[in-house]
């Protein structure tokens, strides 16, 4: 059973391969990027239009998905726009200096700026498209903003985000650490528990 | 195990409860009619949007469905907008003088007065929305329309579709003999194939 993954991230493919194929799935990689416009305004509406592009430009099961931070004080954003937050209107642009992701934290850390309520949360939702059935995950972490950056592992708003319970943020935690609480890992499991627990179903 | 309909159509909801309840669910009906913003430019996308939104508010995980009729030689349409064809601008107004069913069915014939493609199919998506998880299942059903409407049964543009190998109308089929065949009836076993063959997973 082949699974397309809707994403050209060379980093991604590796990861849901890593999850699929010890289940006896082959994992797909696009020929070439498709620009899906991500006109949802939800994680779940922007994930499923992505898996249904591919899926309708190949013709294999896709995966796909869509995730971002929500910052309670500025609710729902960054949210859908997490990955390109620095050039939206909202708030003000920012301007790239070194990397996207510096510049998303900046104007973040800036629209908090002496703001008491930190409190965010990371959203990702996997979507499975097979033609006539598909099937939706989501995984969620509660946690705060921090103040400053902190840790150099995982990318997008890892370096401030601090997951409930911990002092660290997730880019001053391992891995391991951070797929045991993270909304990626929890919509994994849940993704994976559906796949192994409706077998043949969706597939 | 409850399910809310996402509807307020009594037809719909006692429709459902027959098929649902002898599974062993409790169907529940919404107090009130949410207006839902049908803004997806899919049946699969209105059907989620519809779902969530009454989750959102009841708090009850959700069944939503969205259907249509797609003529091919003026596809898309009516599709996302079949139940109001007779108002939007694409191919002029057509006035309501008894039921915006048969409104709908003037402007059809007249879009397709003399034309010799006369394919057509029914979709339908059902889309279940349980929270963090959910699945849809679409059923689809080809065949032609016909010259002139035919038959007293069913409803919408059932009178003027004839399905594939058949010669009767849908308004001609006996409720039974249109179910075997129908969008409806084809996606509602899938629906029933996913709940049955996945228990304890999405409920």
């Amino acid at each position: 059973m082949r699974i397309l993954i809707a994403s050209t991230n060379k980093g991604k493919i590796e990861e849901f391969r890593r999850i699929l194929e010890p289940l006896g799935f082959e994992v797909v990689e696009p020929k070439e990027k498709i620009e899906v416009e991500e006109r949802g305004e939800t994680f779940l509406e922007n994930a499923c239009l992505k898996a249904k592009a591919y899926f309708e430009r190949y013709g294999i099961p896709t995966l796909a998905d869509d995730s971002g931070l929500i910052a309670d004080a500025i609710s729902p954003y960054p949210g859908i726009y997490s990955s390109r937050f620095y050039s939206i209107d909202f708030g003000g642009k920012e301007e790239v200096k070194t990397t996207k992701d510096e510049a998303n934290i900046r104007k973040l850390l800036r629209l908090l700026k002496g703001k008491k309520e930190r409190s965010a949360k990371f959203v990702v939702v996997l979507f499975f498209y097979g033609g006539d059935r598909g099937f939706f995950v989501e995984g969620e972490v509660r946690g705060r903003i921090s103040e400053e950056p902190r840790g150099e592992k995982g990318f997008g708003y890892d370096p401030v985000f601090i997951p409930e319970g911990y002092d660290k943020t997730f880019g001053e935690l391992t891995p391991e650490e951070k797929d045991r609480i993270s909304h990626r890992g929890r919509a994994i499991r849940k993704f994976l528990e559906i796949i192994k627990g409706c077998e043949g179903v969706f597939t």
